[in-house]
């Protein structure tokens, strides 16, 4: 290849003596490859007068995206909210993004299209997923990717912010054991969300610590929203011997479970004491209040995006995997055994 | 001028005998141009190759821009959720923007330049405002403006989208009225918001035509959200002759209405009839459930939405103010007086 000629990112790439993803990460200003290859690298681009098809390749977009499953409940707004000030503050607009469509927790294939077209310097992934060909696309863009509540076990190779759910939940059953409850049920989210395991992990843990048995229909499965945990109360309230304190993994089904006991005439605390799980703001405009594991929301989304942020920049993380701590806040919804 | 010679838009402008901003809007397709001068334009720009500075002005940057006051409350996320669904179908992105300090409603300067940089569609202001320059700025950079939820009397050239306050007002305050109810108090909101101001209206013109009096602090100023509900309705339970009924302007403030007689040992509706304004979904979901004015936040920010893509495709707009109807929806915090 004589010098001054137009070169290919492949050409370049055997010139070097390296993969052409090195090329790549050199082109992108990314710091992770060693000083003498990357002058290697530049000095053949310069010679060659490499122009990438792209007018800018290492300028920013000045644009994040965030995907969310659903865009319609307070849970999804808090952590907006704490992406968009961070993002904010960066100079970098939020493209949000929600997943259409039923049972699917990525994207469709226009998203991935339009997002290449206009460009973009990360993609922030809510409670959903990709496919492997949109990660692959992603990742041959050059645009990083950060998971916050992974749904199920994430990819190692991509950083995730989550909260310390298993223990979360140990703590919220432990202030139910302390107040003499010995029938505690437990409504979890999908059976294929992470932190819903996680979070029925944490009930079991606390019941067998305490030596209590979960009797057979005390574990029920919801969806995180109220109807479910309305449901599912209602079949707890029916067994022959029906529990007297519920653990529901989500304010929205402790929500369900008031409004469960308030059609049955019964009430919050007396006849259940209940705890749920996320702190929302109406969890303590509830009547009575709600006795919930707080979880940063967030912050959570304020950590992701600076984390984001950081690799948009091509730096590297100090660590890629990050469990926000999740306090206990007791309110008026849990009361001693009567 | 030469022909073939490069030439810049005021000289294309002369030449044509127009001004820039109709060069500009032919640049930009807009078809509000006689055809005759258009085909002048047209023919001036090919002969003199005119290249304009931006690579593909009448491309769209296939982004529009929501500003929110507030992201924190479901109020904005039930907004942002229409917006999304709708820009989605269009193929369109949607990039979110929160106004950042406390007593303002316009985003603040970096946010213009960013959006200058990468380019938009089209801006939706939800309960916010653009300072004069902002807006001058946009229309220069042929943007179009689409408000929700006018904050004040809107420039009649902006087009927007709103409720019909005031007659929702107004039902509510009927409905308390036939229920028996002679001392209706409200709470407001802020007093420079225009949706607020048709409320308040809307509740004088029901008890005027009532032939009721409105005693003195029976119309209170709260800000929308729950605490300013709370305080308000603890204000109104200390005078000397309470209110036996309660209009909210908000369903939020109904919720700290909830609370201040949760904390007095008040019940809802025995000791107070409450009637809030929105109908979130935790007005169905909060006990008793609350009674209140269905705002279509969903399919107004679809209507609106709608607007701004036709006005971004450079087409007219059939009706540039529009109003959606706010139907009552009674659920069980209003009875008749004991």
């Amino acid at each position: 290849m004589p010098p001054h000629q137009r070169a290919t990112m492949a050409e370049i790439a055997a010139a070097a003596g390296v993969s052409v993803p090195t090329v790549s990460k050199v082109l992108n200003g990314r710091r992770d490859v060693a000083p003498a290859t990357r002058d290697r690298i530049e000095d053949l681009l310069r010679r060659h007068s490499y122009k990438p098809r792209r007018a800018q390749p290492a300028a920013a977009a000045g644009l994040i995206d965030v995907v969310f499953v659903d865009l319609g409940n307070s849970w999804s707004m808090q952590i907006l909210a704490g992406v968009e000030e961070t993002a904010h503050r960066a100079g970098t607009g939020v493209v949000v993004s929600a997943v259409h469509g039923r049972v699917r927790t990525a994207p469709d294939r226009g998203w991935l299209e339009n997002l290449a077209a206009r460009r973009s310097d990360g993609v922030l992934l809510v409670l959903s997923e990709l496919s492997a060909d949109q990660f692959e696309q992603l990742s041959g863009l050059g645009i990083p990717v950060v998971v916050i509540d992974p749904v199920g076990q994430p990819d190692p190779a991509v950083p995730s912010v989550g909260a310390t759910n298993w223990t979360g939940a140990l703590t919220a059953t432990e202030h139910l054991i302390g107040l003499g409850h010995r029938r505690i049920a437990v409504i979890g989210g999908p059976e294929d969300v992470l932190c819903s395991q996680a979070r029925i992990d944490g009930y079991r843990a606390a019941m067998h610590a305490a030596g209590l048995q979960i009797p057979p229909g005390f574990v029920r499965t919801g969806d995180f929203t109220s109807p479910t945990g309305y449901r599912e109360t209602l079949a707890l309230l029916d067994l022959p011997n029906p529990p007297t304190a519920l653990f529901a993994c989500s304010d929205e089904m402790a929500r369900g479970a008031y409004e469960a006991l308030y059609e049955r005439g019964l009430r919050v605390p007396d006849d259940l004491s209940v705890v749920g799980f996320d702190d929302l703001e109406q969890a303590r405009w509830s009547i009575p209040p709600l006795t919930t594991v707080r979880q940063p929301l967030t912050e959570m989304a304020a950590l992701a995006t600076r984390m984001l942020l950081t690799l948009a920049a091509g730096d590297k993380l100090d660590a890629s995997r990050l469990e926000l701590a999740t306090p206990l806040i007791v309110r008026d919804s849990t009361a001693a055994r009567a």
